[in-house]
């Protein structure tokens, strides 16, 4: 296309409302405009590169054997009270009401569409194996978006579901879609790495989250440095460390004025964090939990949902509730005369030896206290591990980077087929419930972070696979003739070899182009300036040196890049 | 794609819940099934007919040099509330609220989404003039959702915004999209007629509707027999057939006991409906509204609102508000002594001689009325115009289809610039409203009109066009090695060309595969039996007789098919 046919909105400024450099760059480049908190219309040049991304999962997908599927974004409540999930979906699903007053949603999701599909049109085993998926917008009232479509409530996501027989046939199909994935990720030009996930309480049997590695992703993704252990720090188990055994000593009431935080308690008591074991006291649907950690440690709120049977709204107990259950204000809770309906002791808390902890009394705490001897709880691993602890596979050390999920795959198993009565004729005759996964790919996420992971000052780096256009054509000065004819000549050229190429034609200055070329990420730039009398023009990838190559043999060099990426022209 | 591995959901059973053909046939073909009323989801094999339509009208579109956008289908109630519609909408918008109890609607329609677009975007006339469009999934709450996707409620539309800098420039974009659109019916191989349609009181200045003839249609089009002359009959103006001129008489009050209906009056009065002139009382935003019209014509409701200035909410009245505005039951008003905001006489009545009309009174007529001397009201053209009356172009005979539109494209002027002071800079340095039109399809219609014009008593006949798969590559016998070794070989073959081909190996009889090919239409059928043995295979074109072909001639024969439609193979 010629740019001056283009709507090109290019921003100089940096946006205000922009955090983070693919936000910033997809503005600046004019890819996306904000039409409300968390939702985005794409302009041309962002669809563009949309569509190149879906291109790539649509070839994966079919080449993984899954058939292309499109369902309705707007789904009745029934199927939602089958599954048990449209109360349990909370304040995140956008509801509406059709003008019959009938409850509908907007689909944030769509296992329970594709069981309720699966249990109209799949009567037999030999129907099995059958992998759906689809690309479709869906719909997330997050209570904070951010970061442009990173976290965004409007978005569009492939959302894949399996069918199969048996366990070992979900085996086969969670398989393939990780390879697939794999491959799509890589084709996108992303390093995303499958981490072990979280599979919630009443979950399934595996599951994994591809994750890119971002300063600002919102998971902590933990790795070993000596094997290949990945996993989201909810899914992670920590291992306790070892204290160092001592006599118990005598409990002793201490008063303790206006210390509350542990950095008051070391102050006090002259110790360190690991003398110390907090009590946090949290509302888990409408039950008050209280879970102990040592001083240092973060409490996982995944394992402490799990460890309760799964938890729909999980919040820090008000001061009302920390008082009616300690009898105390906030700052002094502990286990010892407590009244709340569960206690949870983290395994490292059972092990520690004469700690402090919260008396339950305003201004007091007990030292040299002991489990076993003055309370008991449920023991379990209810904390977050830390950077530096052993491996939970090899004993390795630990680190733990922040990471942004662009994909998840997900052995779902029966939960949703037992639910809604999804059955099929197995061999035998008898009917049993679909064995069921789940895969989905964040689309518009995945494109933030390809930009996330290539850019530089000058604006976004795209992988030729997903490029807006390949190739961008500047003429210096449009004013010459014989620029404007050369250029034009290579910009038909190239079209007709099916390269995507745009012509700079614009009455702008050449810096003006350059710099919208290198921010808009256009992986090559041709330019046709003084030189044309002599024969030459300029080609030169986004991130390379200039080259200076004749004009007869600059499709060829485009040709070469083509094939230097692996890439077909179309 | 071999058949063994895919989704068919064909049904041999007419499901209950379809009236018309195309219905039928998506839901016998297994490319829809519904989730709820006017809700539905797309199939495997549907949405590749989808894709196909979508596929040519962006061809189309983009060769029209119109860019590809997208929108997102939650809009903000503010947007709606500048351009006055986000009252105006009624009950066919979908409302939401999010977590923060802000307004959204599901966008029906973009035209203010768009202008929002333009008025950030587009500062000067040098960027004009441009047509952005969306091939997106749009949101309508019907009253009455019917014949599928014909009629549905979430379903995708391509609707396209031009912005030129004055009205010359909106004519040759309108004209551009005009000539696009009858290339896409064309393409998609349907008879769509452009015919002339309302714009409404606040209109723009020009409108077509792009119409397919359908027994099912919901709109009545009105075409010359004689010249080229189409409109939807909302818009056709009708000519006042010239009453026999007569004496004024004296106006007469009748008993008319029980005598309601206008059956009825002509027994009464032994006399023709052409004697009469019925009075119908309307609710139009409130007002009270009188429309006269002769006994035998209908009320064009939309010439009504027009000539009212637009009205949101039109109904006949109550018998309530009827008893208020004639002092008498429902069967007896008429314009003496009517208590209206508005009265309208349709011009022929104005026109009419000693005619009858209710007497405002339960029980009773006047006979020999005449407009202006008994009464007066604002004459205009306030019906439909009828089966055999004079085409208002030429003078030749009038005739009546039904008609589904398919598309619509409309001059908007600057309706939406204006409201939503959306303006740029012209030659002169001056701020001006852009000049607007925009222009729709109804993808998801389309694809059923496809099949409303094409199909027989066994199924879908698609045009080679949008087909879901090109050809069907049968084995009569699986259990024969050489069918199956011949038949692979060709969907190999066929498949490496880059034909869209289906391998029907599944254990079936053949009869079952020709009745499934043939209801999913499948232009190409190639079948693999005995003749193998002699070298030969049957090619059969979907409304044909059989071909036997040499197996190494069948490539070739395909490509023949191709190459006559004008179709390259991709």
């Amino acid at each position: 296309m010629k740019m001056s046919n283009m709507l090109i909105s290019t921003l100089r400024e940096v946006p205000a409302e922009a955090e983070i450099d693919s936000h910033k760059l997809m503005l600046r480049a004019g890819m996306i405009r904000k039409m409300a908190s968390g939702i985005y219309n794409y302009m041309p040049l962002g669809l563009k590169v949309l569509k190149n991304v879906e291109d790539i999962i649509r070839e994966e997908m079919n080449n993984a054997g899954a058939q292309e599927f499109l369902a309705s974004a707007i789904i009745p409540a029934e199927l939602w009270q089958e599954s048990g999930r449209w109360g349990a979906y909370g304040a995140e699903m956008f509801r509406l009401k059709d003008r019959n007053d009938r409850d509908f949603c907007l689909g944030p999701t769509h296992e329970e569409v594709f069981t309720d599909i699966a249990r109209n049109e799949i009567k037999s085993y030999k129907q099995l194996p059958l992998n759906l998926y689809q690309i479709q917008t869906k719909y997330r009232d997050e209570r904070r978006p951010r970061f442009g479509v990173m976290r965004s409530r409007e978005f569009v996501m492939k959302d894949a579901y399996s069918f199969d027989k048996d366990q070992d046939g979900l085996d086969i199909s969670y398989n393939k879609m990780r390879d697939a994935y794999i491959k799509i990720f890589e084709r996108c030009g992303i390093v995303a790495k499958p981490v072990d996930a979280d599979t919630g309480a009443i979950g399934g049997s595996g599951s994994a989250e591809f994750m890119v590695k971002s300063e600002v992703g919102e998971d902590d993704v933990v790795f070993c440095t000596n094997c290949d252990y990945a996993a989201n720090i909810e899914k992670a188990p920590s291992t306790p460390e070892k204290a160092e055994k001592e006599a118990y000593k005598e409990i002793n009431k201490i008063e303790t004025p206006n210390v509350r935080t542990i950095e008051d308690l070391i102050k006090f008591f002259n110790t360190t964090e690991k003398k110390f074991a907090k009590t946090l006291i949290y509302n888990a649907d409408g039950k008050i939990v209280a879970v102990m950690v040592r001083g240092d440690r973060e409490v996982n709120e995944v394992k402490l949902s799990n460890a309760l049977g799964g938890v729909v709204d999980l919040s820090m107990a008000s001061a009302e509730e920390v008082m009616k259950a300690t009898s105390a204000q906030v700052g002094f809770a502990g286990p010892i005369n407590l009244k709340v309906d569960t206690l949870l002791v983290d395994k490292e808390v059972a092990n520690m030896y004469n700690f402090i902890v919260g008396a339950n009394e305003t201004g007091y705490h007990f030292e040299n206290v002991n489990y076993g001897r003055d309370f008991e709880g449920i023991v379990g691993d209810y904390r977050n591990i830390t950077e530096g602890e052993n491996c939970p596979v090899c004993g390795g050390k630990i680190t733990i980077s922040k990471g942004t999920e662009v994909g998840h795959i997900f052995k779902l198993g029966t939960k949703y087929s037992e639910a809604m009565n999804a059955k099929f004729i197995d061999e035998n005759g008898k009917e049993v419930p679909f064995v069921m996964g789940c895969y989905g790919i964040g689309v518009t996420r995945t494109m933030a972070s390809i930009i996330e992971q290539n850019h530089d000052e000058n604006g976004i780096i795209w992988p030729l696979s997903v490029a807006p256009y390949h190739v961008n054509v500047i003429a210096v000065n449009i004013k010459d003739e014989m620029q404007m004819k050369v250029a034009n000549e290579i910009y038909e050229e190239l079209k007709a070899l099916g390269v995507d190429v745009i012509f700079d034609d614009r009455n702008e200055r050449a810096g003006v182009k350059f710099k919208d070329s290198d921010l808009m990420g256009i992986p090559m730039r041709i330019t046709v300036g003084k030189k044309v009398t002599e024969g030459q023009v300029e080609f030169k990838l986004r991130t390379s040196e200039v080259e200076n190559i004749k004009i007869e043999e600059v499709v060829a060099r485009v040709k070469e890049e083509f094939e230097k990426n692996k890439i077909s022209i179309r």
